[in-house]
């Protein structure tokens, strides 16, 4: 059952403070990789799971997506995703990503960026996708990565070398308690095998994969995202129906 | 260029003595895991890449593939492969797996068991097994694990909690040199996403991925495996023409 951590008050506030919840897309540095995945998004139908303040959503608009809807657990993020949304094709419900549902073969295009680490159950998950998705539609999604989640203890080991990252417990997947924003936020570690093998279970043709790493330009304009390339932080997947 | 470490004395001395080398597939703990990914058997063409002593070829011919041809660069394994094998379907030539190849579309199977991690161009690899399959022909191989290689000092970090495994440099992919068996062996650190896009992008579809862990059972028969549950040593993949 996903926690929804980010009706916590003090998480919230947290969050809100994040280069990618003031800046949006232009302030997640994975926002260019995950961008190359997407198809022309020029009349396809969107659902964005984990929608958060509607920023992908708001984007999906406008490059032309003819319907698109976020959904999302945090009744805080969608006030937020509603205000700073001007209607038209854009709509946004109430939904655990955990038991949500949707009508067959209706889409064309999901979307979700770090969301699905917070599933506990990622079969149900990726085969509800498969359902709402069109024959040849698109699922595209980031999600924490396992090398990034797996240990007990994460957080970076300083060497005589400089820093390394801790990989433990690798194979034992499910529950991970992290403390971020104030908060025991609640995640799911799975490997990148059973990720992939869900995902071709559930009659998915695997399109593309990233594993998160800045540019030297990132890097140059924001010189902390550089640990970055000693670990990857995000799994991106991009599958078609 | 892949180096040929076999042919180091000390190092062939050395590898002659480990569980896979005395007991063949039986003596590999991820051979369940990769055997589990192949097709069955009966009336195949298959290629083994990097066939060592010939273990596999033997098994494939046991197993009723038609034809078996075992490759491998070195010259030594060559004369213990053909030392050990009764001829019939299953015959070895040298090659070097970085230079080699094979006639177009004359191959039902191509195997590899720990070899693509020598190889420098990946890319000309897959598309050179791609061509050497059947439409519907499967390629079914194992290499070092990223996590396992990307480390600019690879090796068990004791903590009060148990151990770690470090990761650093994930995304600096290339040459690796690990010392092994008494000799410095050269090995290529790709990251998972670049091994499936080379992959895909040669035209293959992936079937399926394992990361070893071993079971309960294996780790009761051999308590030295229980590290292998903290970080995956070896990425298997299943993937069609």
């Amino acid at each position: 059952m996903a926690q929804n951590i980010y009706d916590d008050p003090t998480f919230f506030e947290g969050y809100g403070r994040l280069n990618r919840s003031v800046d949006g897309l232009a302030g997640a540095p994975e926002w260019p990789a995950l961008r190359s995945m997407l198809p022309d998004m020029r009349g396809l139908r969107v659902v964005d799971l984990g929608c958060g303040y509607g920023w992908f959503c708001r984007w999906a608009g406008e490059q032309g997506a003819s319907e698109v809807l976020g959904l999302d657990i945090s009744e805080r993020m969608l006030d937020r995703a509603r205000a700073a949304t001007d209607g038209g094709s854009i709509a946004y419900s109430h939904a655990n990503i955990e038991e949500f549902s949707l009508p067959p073969a209706g889409y064309d295009l999901v979307y979700s960026s770090l969301a699905f680490h917070y599933i506990e159950d990622a079969e149900r998950l990726y085969r509800t996708i498969h359902d709402a998705l069109v024959p040849g539609g698109r699922l595209v999604f980031s999600t924490e990565h396992p090398i990034f989640m797996a240990s007990g203890r994460p957080g970076w080991i300083a060497t005589d070398a400089g820093r390394t990252w801790p990989v433990d417990h690798y194979s034992t997947e499910g529950r991970r308690t992290a403390h971020w924003l104030g908060a025991d936020v609640v995640k799911y570690h799975r490997t990148v095998a059973t990720t992939v093998n869900l995902l071709i279970g559930a009659g998915f043709r695997i399109l593309h994969m990233e594993e998160f790493s800045p540019t030297a330009a990132q890097i140059e304009a924001d010189p902390t995202l550089a640990e970055e390339v000693d670990r990857p932080m995000f799994l991106m997947i991009a599958a078609e129906r």
